[in-house]
């Protein structure tokens, strides 16, 4: 597999690191910029603007704003994927030509999620539109699978039309669908061009790197990054079942609740930092209950987030 | 019912008005003006920004300049009640504040429709949000239920508290759900508190009038927009049940291929304006085969769509 030792090629543990809001629900981007550094000294690397970042909660002023920010911190651009693919075109291609000028490492890209049931030509002709537009030989472009939210696949047809049409720039995908076979397939069909897959979640890890995948987009890397990573870094050792049957004990706590909500509350009480709990609409904070629930059931496991005060 | 004949409140037919493009995919803002003048004329109002102007492909800078450039064209604020609806708060914000600062007679608001599964909470706390940034009581607000597309539900609980908190500014709704029951609900539970229910389809419109309903906003009404206000106009005639049969045949033609396409294609034919055909990604035309049978179709029904050369 040529990319996988590419070292230009972004690899191993991202996280869609979650967003902070002030109480103006305006970003915090002070606040996500220290969580960013956190993660990167975890070595997780930086899937701005995911599902789990409440992203799609943003407009594409804040995101390029949030952007700016970050890079001017120091962060290196070679470290992100932001997520760039919105309804509209337009922002699409404003989003990812400014990643791609910036020397983001790819760009993780949604298709556009408003109309249903569309054809796969339509979604061919939105990604060559974007490709085309952004014009930049160092776009590399991972498609985002995530059905369950929103509701348009990227099936192994589109993947192989687009990959035939821009191969290189078509770099690969990230799989939300929580369905192996899915997986599997897109690793069977496509990972000796070069498409490198990324699982949605850390509970896919061992099963996607033992069969040729590239690592792992994972929502609770935003709290776990470490652990999530060391199974990264030793798949092939003796260990490396028990470590994934641990990272699935920490997830599955993560999964009692919404997801997005849980997190941010071990954000908050792991770093001592309750402002972490602002969610933006639609989303909404956790409740009590919920949050004692969650923080129980990480304290009895034994649970922490070294460094994050 | 106080707002039935209440003249500051928007009512009868109106269209989410399909949006040309040109051949870079650019809003075809002259040939827009001149098809929402065309609606105007036929005693339609204007809708701009619906699912069916394909306005979740457009990004919030493009409808606020299309909108500047429609009021700027003579057409009457008061006849326009634009889709402000968008997945990010501050989007929603933006659109919502400056239709309402430029006059129109309301908004049409999509809920935030990326993240599935949402709390009616969630629901609530964002439109609250943005009736409060948007700050004026001009505003006017039309919920918009079309759960096929948006995924979420505009819940008659969610109405309730947003019509309790917001009297007058929580004017109405359109349903696009297409299911006659829940229309019912809306009118039983809320007509009669100045709640304005709209039908999303023709095909409901003489029992929404009959319930109580102060018409509909739908998609066909770009194409048929005479006939079907001449229904709206004499809903309590003896004729009103041959009207809406007529209606429904002419809809069910468009409703045999993608409807967005089906329209667009017959604007270009009976407009004799073959850059009516472009659709901006996602979404695609139809194939000349799709073409010939609708036009054939509606031709066998001796439709027609006067004055629009």
């Amino acid at each position: 597999m040529a990319t996988r030792n590419n070292p230009v090629r972004i690899g191993g543990i991202l996280s869609p690191v979650l967003t902070p809001f002030k109480r103006d629900l305006s970003p915090d981007t002070d606040r996500w910029i220290k969580h960013c550094k956190w993660l990167l000294a975890n070595n997780v690397g930086l899937a701005v603007f995911g599902t789990n970042s409440e992203a799609n909660s943003l407009s594409t002023d804040e995101k390029l704003e949030m952007l700016e920010r970050i890079l001017a911190s120091g962060v290196e651009a070679s470290r992100m994927m932001p997520g760039t693919g919105c309804c509209a075109l337009t922002d699409s291609v404003r989003l990812t030509s400014y990643a791609v000028k910036r020397g983001c490492a790819g760009v993780l890209m949604l298709p556009p999620f408003y109309y249903k049931g569309v054809s796969e030509e339509g979604l061919f002709r939105s990604f060559c539109e974007i490709i085309e537009r952004v014009g930049d030989e160092r776009l590399r472009i991972y498609l985002y699978h995530i059905p369950p939210v929103s509701q348009i696949a990227i099936t192994p047809a589109l993947v192989q039309r687009l990959l035939a049409r821009y191969p290189g720039i078509i770099a690969g995908m990230k799989d939300s669908s929580g369905d192996w076979n899915n997986t599997k397939t897109m690793l069977d069909n496509f990972a000796k061009d070069g498409f490198d897959v990324f699982v949605g979640a850390e509970s896919f890890l061992l099963a996607n790197m033992r069969n040729g995948g590239r690592g792992c987009i994972s929502a609770t890397a935003n709290v776990n990054p470490a652990a999530i990573h060391k199974l990264f870094a030793n798949w092939q050792s003796g260990d490396a079942e028990r470590m994934q049957e641990d990272l699935n004990g920490v997830r599955s706590v993560f999964q009692k609740a919404p997801m997005i909500a849980a997190m941010k509350a071990a954000v908050a009480h792991y770093g001592n930092d309750p402002a972490w709990n602002t969610m933006r609409p639609p989303l909404v904070e956790l409740s009590q209950a919920q949050q004692a629930e969650i923080l129980g059931e990480l304290s009895a496991k034994g649970f922490e987030m070294p460094g994050l005060r």
